[in-house]
């Protein structure tokens, strides 16, 4: 039942920890302990219940402190049954140690000061945000996995659709096809201010419900307890059909939006959706390493304030505050295309353009696509037909 | 566009107040922000973006601070756009300010404190954790019509099976036919400890595989990334298939687990599932207000000890620690039933019991039912046949 814990090669943890490392030197830490699912599964290659302690210098191999599962063996595993016994090999003392503050609980802080007499803790969140916001090689290959794994998924939507259906049941339908094809289902948000199972079909005038988290489209959702997403709108002729579903195939996830209609569309929902496909392609070739998020950003809203739609854009009654966003394990990574962001583009970057707009009698319009950012601009990841899809009559 | 915030009667809503109000008493909180999705749904019936300030005292009212969505109206709501706005409002200095401690990230208490200058601050999660517990006759009512649901899918379940279908293949059937009978999909979990996606499905020695989390059985899971539950093993004669999926059909969910089998499953395995359904039989009469959780516990270990079954009693090759828990809002709610819990049931508990056997050779056996605890034991509401249920070959 033995089972190696690093599911990476030794080359490409080796480009991880070395990322992360000098991530957190830039910030001034000397150690830290790594605890978030999201960055295990990035150092290891697998989730699993324990800490990695890092140390910046190269000469300190990563420590693997492991509660569960217990059959993981490797160099540098200790095996604990609470986070306590880490303080029997570790010593922090007159060391600044970067915990993850963005995402531990104020308790599970306490407790880690605690069992170690004292920390002189920083926050490590960043360091690991940045360090994962630049894909590695292998990372870009998951990725594009996901995006033809995705697309394919895509491209049986609209046979899955029957007259009569309403949203959540076509919505139903993709999931089984999604799942059948290999997406694991999992879709991991950082942070705790946001819940999204499996993602959202958007059917009419639902798209312009607000929902109280920062997605970019809205939806009232099946019930006040999931307030996002299809809320069983039936789907009728004149209806824009917006799907952003569940890109994780294999632990990454690629983000990726499609338009489908039933029937005829109002002209000014057609001229919507061809506005958020020429954004998505203008900010491809604008995409480069050096390129200014928030330059990025507002080309977007002058292009939609070109095609006189500004007050539909990325929403109607409520309004999203960003155009894009890093992808990779999470939904929400860097950088963060909105106009107060800091960030600029980095080769390797895999970001999630959507520029959306909600037409008020027809719904959710314009399409998604993952891009990664190279020296020729953004390549995208999620090749599929753009056009608006239609279902059969 | 407008909506009442408030999704409960007055009556109900009171109710829970009162007893958020009475727990933090106990334990010297003057006032308290909630945050924590699951928490401002028990409140306020709906999940939303911001914080609901609710002092101790009966004369001020609840004030709800919401940032997202936009189109809330009622009394006591202030619009915000970051934390920072509640200062304006409310006072803190002097008063000891109850914080979700336990789910609320370093951060996030960090930046609460310095928006108010300082708070002099208590944690507030266990309070609203020991409130939660006991049901009230509305949530009760919520999670009875959960059990029909769920009682309703699992009986359909026998039918979905094809020959050479795999476990993946199985539950995604299963999710189809939750999901068109009204399972939400979203699986809440307290904590930073577990995740999982609509549930488990586990056949032959698959549930022998230990999983990085604390639910009572393991499995290798599709992915490292998502290492829990099914893992593509195809279903054979003489695999057992536990089936333990999301009971969540209104924001309050019912664990229910049963097992299926195909062809002729070995003596041992019967044995096992029988005395599975003995512990739960014995332990839901035993199971009144008063009773100690850790004496629910060794009582069934003791039983499965009578029955020489407990090497492979809640796993084999790793164990889980506990036979049973809490269940409403959250999976992973109060009272929890293991060896040193200090839980004592009270009156409108819901408690999910779970005994379970993994057999070599067979696989993961037993049941699990969600129980209410009345003055003369607990009440099954998850109503369905309890043998092995045989797919048709």
């Amino acid at each position: 039942m033995k089972q190696q814990l690093l599911l990476l090669s030794e080359q490409e943890s080796a480009l991880r920890v070395e990322r992360v490392r000098s991530s957190m030197q830039a910030i001034g830490l000397e150690a830290a302990f790594v605890r978030d699912f999201a960055n295990l599964y990035y150092l290891t290659g697998r989730v699993f219940d324990g800490y990695i302690y890092l140390s910046v210098s190269p000469d300190i191999s990563p420590v693997y402190f492991i509660k569960r599962p217990v059959h993981l063996i490797g160099e540098g595993i200790i095996s604990i049954t609470k986070p306590e016994n880490m303080a029997e090999t570790i010593v922090v003392k007159g060391k600044t140690i970067g915990l993850e503050l963005d995402t531990l609980s104020f308790s599970a802080v306490q407790r880690l000061s605690k069992a170690f007499g004292g920390i002189n803790f920083g926050n490590v969140s960043g360091a690991l945000r940045q360090a994962r916001a630049v894909k590695t090689p292998y990372e870009l290959a998951m990725l594009r996995f996901d995006g033809v794994r995705h697309a394919e998924v895509y491209g049986r939507i609209p046979r899955l659709y029957r007259e009569g259906m309403t949203d959540i049941e076509l919505q139903v339908e993709i999931e089984r096809e999604s799942r059948l094809e290999g997406c694991l289902g999992q879709f991991r948000i950082s942070g705790d201010t946001m819940e999204l199972f499996m993602g959202n079909v958007l059917a009419g005038e639902n798209a312009d419900a607000p929902s109280p988290y920062d997605f970019a489209m809205g939806g009232a959702g099946p019930d006040p307890s999931c307030p996002v997403g299809a809320d069983g709108t039936m789907i009728r002729p004149g209806m824009s059909v917006m799907v952003d579903m569940n890109g994780n195939f294999n632990g990454y996830m690629t983000d990726m939006t499609r338009t489908f209609g039933l029937g005829t569309l109002a002209a000014e929902a057609l001229a919507a959706h061809k506005c958020s496909i020429d954004i998505c392609h203008t900010l491809a070739r604008m995409g480069k390493p050096g390129v200014k998020a928030s330059d990025m950003y507002e080309k977007a809203l002058e292009m939609a304030e070109q095609c006189g739609l500004r007050d539909y854009f990325m929403g109607h009654h409520q309004h999203a505050g960003f155009i894009g966003h890093g992808v990779g394990i999470e939904i929400n990574e860097l950088p963060v295309i909105a106009p107060r962001s800091r960030d600029v583009l980095q080769e390797s970057n895999v970001i999630a353009l959507e520029p959306k707009f909600v037409i008020p009698g027809t719904g959710a319009v314009g399409i998604e696509n993952t891009y990664v950012v190279t020296d020729s601009g953004m390549e995208t990841l999620t090749n599929a037909p753009e056009d608006i899809i239609y279902f059969p009559e």
